[in-house]
Parts: structure tokens; sequence; C-alpha cells
């Protein structure tokens, strides 16, 4: 069998390297054509691996010292930690073909331009930063930018459309994935300035599936399964999701505590595993040569597995598209 | 006793007349300071009030024959259509010192309008469309702006946080209401161009007690009780959290029907009852001479009885800020 092999990077997460070992643990046996380059402290991550009898032939170990942490400055980190984990990780991924995709939970704003740095497209682009959401009618909704950059132009958000696009085909085989702009307003008038200029740009491109205006409660219908906005707002459509999940769900435990119902403590945990944007993943960095993921910093071991399973799901499709566009 | 009479218009909403004036006999109901001013088809009027048993002491008839529909030029209909039921309760509401406030279901745009040209305060400025929502730790947080500016500028934020900070003085009797700047991030650097500006301005004004960026998982957990952002950035919080809120009510009515679950469903009609955005009101214009509340289009009855006690609330607690100012 033919492996799949990703890198993880160990450090910079909440949780320590240890969480993010475990989570590759469960992937390896969850997922059988997957392997692993964990890097990292080298005598921790044989030790721990050891431990967690991991299969030798698709664990590999890359020795990295040094952390890049949330106090480092991202733009500086790169050059004065060369041997950070990141970093090292970074390296790696650009170097060796047979690794198909990279997770970390470090340092968001480092990973952006130690993307860039490392992964740049042939037309270098700024790289932008999705999220990817479940959708109310089944699958996913790939919301970019969430907070790469804040202040947009029109045509950074034409070119968040093609990118998102180009992801959702390449992750799900999604042929012409469809494009919604995020508005006030569902009618082709409403606006502010940005997302109006915006729409002309978007409605001009035939090479992506245009919808039109999206507004907020439809942000996660499914009505779209690529939503444009800046990312000032794509943080808020993600944050106030997390925030209004988190307040109704503890609403139930409530409920269920004091009414000391197990029916609706049964409930609060399906919504809890549903709503659960956290182990959902994180950032998608798009704009790439090759594709990197950012767990939540706080990630547990499930949010490696889910990610793994993507950036599998991705190699797999990219595989295919390849053969197709060979033969 | 002395009666709070308010203006109700009844035309303009989806529910049409009826639902207005059946909110309106609730109202009068449950308050027995409240009087209203019903503006619309006197015939229809009547007719209703009597079937109601509305009492007749509390309760007048403003006859109106025209109507502002959502199809009409917001910017036109003021002056195209003298006769509409908004036009005559903006009209009288401006004229008469015995009304404390408006009810309207109606188009927004001609109510921004039309409470510029009716209600202007002595220094004009350009009206703020709030929406007053539960707050996580009680009470309520008032979102401003919501959508009646969607390009701003760092003055008008600065200018909406004093607006708030005023409504929710004159409205709660809250002495120095906390204002928070929805931002991307909770510490001071983070925001896009227009929050960083407004930070420094907020900051500056010690009028307001500014608490500095909350992040939109926080918009309504009660760190502050006025959340300042430009139209785009509310409306998207506020349509974000209904649709959230409205997508796991969903769930929780769909687990009680599968798993027939009667503790389910009443936890579900709890929840509904909880976050039921509409019936809490709308929008609320800020920067007029005179409190001016539009609920939804599609508002029912209960939506009229909850503005109904906002505009009471008001009309005392401004009664009991005379009296101190004066004694």
């Amino acid at each position: 069998m033919e492996f799949i092999r990703i890198v993880i990077d160990t450090k910079g997460g909440d949780k320590g390297a240890e969480s993010m070992v475990k989570g590759a643990a469960l992937a390896l046996k969850k997922f059988e054509n997957l392997a692993v380059l964990l890097v990292g402290d080298k005598a921790l991550l044989e030790q721990t691996c050891a431990a967690l009898d991991m299969p030798e032939n698709r664990t590999e170990i890359l020795d990295a010292k040094d952390e890049i942490t949330n106090y480092d400055s991202a733009a500086e980190a790169l050059f004065t930690k060369p041997d950070a984990s990141m970093v090292r990780a970074l390296a790696a991924l650009s170097e060796r073909d047979d690794l198909a995709g990279m997770i970390t939970a470090g340092n968001t704003g480092a990973l952006l331009a130690g993307a860039m740095r490392y992964l740049p497209l042939e037309t270098r682009v700024r790289p932008a930063l999705a999220a990817l959401l479940p959708a109310e009618k089944g699958g996913f909704v790939c919301l970019v930018d969430t907070g790469a950059t804040v202040d947009c132009t029109p045509q950074m958000l034409h070119h968040f459309a093609k990118l998102g696009s180009a992801f959702m085909k390449e992750s799900y085989g999604i042929e012409a994935p469809k494009v919604g702009l995020l508005s006030n307003g569902a009618e082709r008038t409403k606006g502010n300035k940005l997302t109006k200029e915006t729409f002309a740009l978007l409605e001009a491109d035939s090479s992506i599936c245009f919808v039109g205006n999206i507004e907020g409660n439809r942000a996660l219908s499914g009505d779209c399964e690529v939503l444009v906005c800046d990312g000032f707002a794509g943080n808020q459509v993600l944050k106030v999701t997390e925030g209004t999940a988190t307040r109704i769900i503890t609403d139930v435990f409530t409920y269920a505590h004091r009414n000391q119902s197990e029916s609706a403590k049964a409930l609060g945990a399906y919504l809890m595993s549903k709503y659960d944007l956290g182990s959902l993943g994180g950032g998608y960095i798009l704009g790439v040569r090759k594709p990197v993921i950012k767990t939540r910093g706080n990630a547990g071991e499930l949010a490696v597995v889910s990610v793994s399973q993507m950036l599998l799901n991705r190699a797999q499709n990219k595989a295919l598209f390849d053969l197709k566009r060979n033969t």
C-alpha cells in the first residue's frame, strides 16, 4: 500500500506536544493509508510514540529544538528561530515531494508568513485564512477570509472566491462550487462599498459559479459552498456562530441539570459534538503550493484526526484530478 | 392616573393592521398606565378596537388612508405619500407633547428619513439603527449600528457610542453604560483600520465608559452594554446570532420529535422564547428627538407588547431624570 504522509508540527499548541501525538496515533489507527512526519523534540517524540505503540513504518520523526509561541512577533520569528518546529515543518513540506500537507496549532501570523515564504505559488499572492464550517444542508461551507486580511479591496475578495473554489474542488471534488458574497441583504443592491464593487467583479467572472449576496442568517445554510468576505466580517461570522452555539448549548445543559433530564443531557452532548467548531479544524491557508491547516491553539486530539482526514481526502482527490488531466 | 401615550403605526407590517391592534390591546391590558394613539384606516381601527373591547379613555385613533410599503423608495415616499400612516404618525409625535414614542413595522429606510425630518435634534446628526439583544449575564446589549450606515468613519462610530450610552441611560437608568468596540480580537492592537482609529477616539472621550475591544463570541456576553460597530458588521452580528439560534433550536425540536421526548420539546419551547429576537423588538432609531422603534416586518403581537414596555420604561426614567435635574 502506498501511504499518504502528512507533517504534524507538535509544538506551539496550548495542550502541548503529547496531545498532538495522541491525535496522530488516533488518526493512524483510523486511516490505514496515512503516514505522519512528527516535528519536535526528538527524545520526547520517540518516547511518546513508543508508549502509544505507533506503527514504525508510518511514523517518522524530525528533530526541532525551538518553538514559535504566540508571544513571538509573526514577522520576525521565522528568522530569529530557524530551529523552531514550525519552520522545520514548513521547510520539509516545501522540499519533500512525498509530503501531502501540514497540521500545526501554532502562531497563525507566523504560519501565514512562513507559508508564503516556503510554499509560494508561481504567481505570488497574499494567502487567505479560510474556515470550513458544517452547513445546515449537510457538507461544508468554506468561509474565506476569516482574519488574515482585515482591510480588503474588491480585487482581494474576488481572489478569495477563486481560492475558495479551488479549495472546495480539490478537497471535496465539487466541480463548480457555488460562491456567495456575505452582505447585509440578499438583493443585489444591498451591501457596503466593498461588497457592491466585489459583486460586479464576481458576476463578470465566468470561471466561478457566483450565486449572489448571502445574508448573515443564511451564512452556513449551504446556499453556497464558498462564502466570500473580508477578514473582519469573516471573523465575526465565525466567532458569533461559535459564541451563540456555546451559549445555547450551555442553556441546554443547565436545563438538563435543573430538571434532572437524561434526555436533555443526551441532547446537549449531541449538539456539542455537532457544533464543536474547535474540533472541526480551524484555519485553512489558501493561496500556497501545498495544503497547510492551522488547528485551534486549544485544539485537542480529535481536531488532529479530523484535519488529517481532510488532508487525506484532498490528496486522494488531487491524485484523481491529476490522473484525469493526464489521460 | 396620568397615562403615558405612545403612537402605533398600524400599517406597513407583513401581518396587517389587525395584528398591531391586537398587540396594542394586550399591552393596554398589561400596563395600566399606558395609552395608545393608533394611526391607520379609521373605520377598520374603530371596528377592531370595539371587537377587542379596548378601553376608550386610553385608545385614540388617527385616520391615515395611505401606506408606505417596502416597495416604495425610502427617499421619495415621505413626499409622494403625505397621507401615509407612517408620515401621519411621525408628524403627530413631532407636534404633540403628550406622545412619548412611536412603534412601526414599516419601511426602515423611509422611517430613518422620516425620523430625521420630523424629529431632528438641535444639532442635526445622522440617525443610527440599534438593536437591543438579551445579554448572557442578564439585561440587554445595545448593538449600534445594525444597518443604517454600512460605510462608516471613526467619527460615526464614536458618535454611535454616545448615542448608545444615552439610550441605555434613558431606557434602563444605567448611569455609565459600558461601551465595547466590536473587533476581531480582544487586544487593543487588533482590528481593521476603522476600529483601530475608533479605539483611539473612544479611549480619549471621558464622557463614555469605554471597556475596549470585544470579539464576536463575546458580543452578547454582557461584557458591555453598548456594542459599537459599523452597520455592515452589526448586521452580521444580529443575523448570524439569529441564524445560529434558529438552526440549533430546530435541531432541538427534531431531536424531541425523533426521540418522542417531552422534556426536549419543553426545552425547545423555552429556548425559542429566550432567543426569539423577533419578538424582542427590532430597530431602535437613535439620534432623534423622541424614541422611535421599528419592529420586524413580520413582528407579531408580542413584539408590540415588549416594545411598548420599553417605551414606558423610558418615559418613566426620563421623568425621573428631569425631576432630578430640576431639584
